[in-house]
């Protein structure tokens, strides 16, 4: 890592800027410069030093950068990745914290072509809690990071890559995109939309009485509207796919009551019980819950 | 309440359990006999002193009782209801804390007839954990109760529940059976129905990458099958009518995605994020969230 002089931090929402701020403490040495097409978060940017350098514009903030990092809605890239183009050397490696990576792969294929290196991240870290004011530089300590990579990825990257994200605390997992929108279609992606498709279900004079069983299952539900549309829209496959597996299984229960089909019925929610508790089991025995 | 004199609770399960050590406190000049059909149980209930009493035969425990209160799951009512027929004196209150209240109330209503007063109650109040060994006799402090009652249902013993429930520390609400198995069909047996939907849904590969949104959107599917079959069972109308809607908003969302409709898929999620925070912002207010 120590080739490295400039880390280029684009969008200064929780994510981005808690990414810069761990940065700037990994790498004492290293400008870390962020930036916002937002004048006022750049101000607010600045007030909080969560970089060394907040740029006045994307041309200056990724000018001369070793290591370019995307944490703006994932539907800007194309856009973005055009107006960094021109200014980028070759040497750079650009990424992205997007929670959905086909697409990012597709942009920056179609756009640099093979000049510059991209790879993509997904640090698995977030709070309900947004913007530059609640950034932490220990949002992403103990988080796991998916990098995804194609046949076409430059090794050096990616080996770039892992050290930056170990260094600011991640376990790193490697995979291809298309296993990482698989994935996360149906661990992440598809519980949002049926936590969504639940609150809209129940009337509102149904709603006051929602209790802790309620309140977990529609959590997710409260995340913000534009980025889980950005994420739905770009791994359409995995959520219908998802989707129609989840009716599917809605549908089994359905008939199960509807045929008064004790068996069945206990069947289908003893198995749920039985995988999701093997699942807890594996978490604690991995340590990654306590 | 100076006319009661023996309170009696079958089944020592956690919320049975929890009910007497709660009575016994409230109430310490009635005495509060406790049975469960379960030897072991009932040796432990007796150890842990959760009752003032633990009767050996179901005769024993509700003969000369003022109230009677079923803790034990709902299918086992229509027979334990005959069983006590015979013993239960003309003047004694039955109650249940059963999760769904339509089919307890006709079953009362085809055992008993009018000879005994039958009101229905559903102490809004529980745990991951199960048995008697986790009784606490603040389980129902601060929890909402709702009793259920019918055209022919004994004022006097309405009055009497809503006087027993509220002095162990719970907010009293009467309705109809028919309005509480439609509410709770939808806030939470459909979550519940939700949540193992969607843990059946996922293949044993993807879930060791569950993170924190998919633990709690399924985390109501780790409840006890047993209890949750008798939950379904006994409120099918509603069940089905919840899963029929949850389908037809998951298709809505669906169709949005295939059609890459950007300003549909954003105006559901946002629908949902707004009734969700209105829901979260009421139950502040009216101080049943912290």
């Amino acid at each position: 890592m120590k080739e490295l002089k400039k880390i280029s931090v684009i969008g200064m929402g929780l994510l981005g800027a808690s990414i810069s701020l761990a940065a700037l403490r990994a790498f004492p040495s290293v400008l870390v410069c962020g930036f916002s097409h937002r004048k006022q978060t750049r101000q607010k940017a600045r007030r909080l030093q969560v970089a060394g350098e907040i740029a006045e514009s994307l041309e200056e903030c990724v000018r001369d950068a070793d290591v370019i990092i995307f944490a703006t809605p994932i539907r800007t890239f194309p856009v973005l990745f055009g107006q960094i183009r021109p200014f980028v050397k070759h040497s750079c490696v650009i990424t992205d914290v997007g929670s959905t990576k086909l697409m990012a792969h597709r942009w920056a294929r179609e756009i640099f072509n093979s000049n510059i290196a991209y790879v993509g991240s997904h640090p698995i870290a977030g709070s309900e809690k947004r913007g530059v004011d609640f950034a932490r530089d220990d949002l992403l300590a103990g988080a796991n990071c998916i990098l995804t990579k194609t046949p076409s990825t430059r090794l050096s990257a990616l080996r770039l890559l892992k050290k930056f994200w170990g260094r600011l605390g991640c376990r790193v997992l490697v995979m291809t995109p298309q296993r990482h929108d698989r994935i996360f279609g149906h661990i992440s992606h598809l519980p949002h939309i049926a936590a969504a498709a639940l609150v809209n279900a129940n009337s509102a004079d149904i709603l006051p009485f929602a209790g802790k069983g309620f309140l977990d299952t529609s959590r997710v539900a409260s995340g913000p509207a534009n980025i889980w549309t950005d994420i739905l829209l770009t791994n359409p496959r995995n959520c219908i796919q998802g989707i129609d597996r989840l009716i599917a299984e809605l549908k089994k229960i359905r008939t199960a009551i509807s045929q008064q089909d004790e068996r069945k019925i206990e069947f289908l929610l003893e198995k749920a019980r039985t995988k999701r508790e093997k699942m807890i089991a594996a978490k604690l025995k991995q340590k990654e819950l306590f």
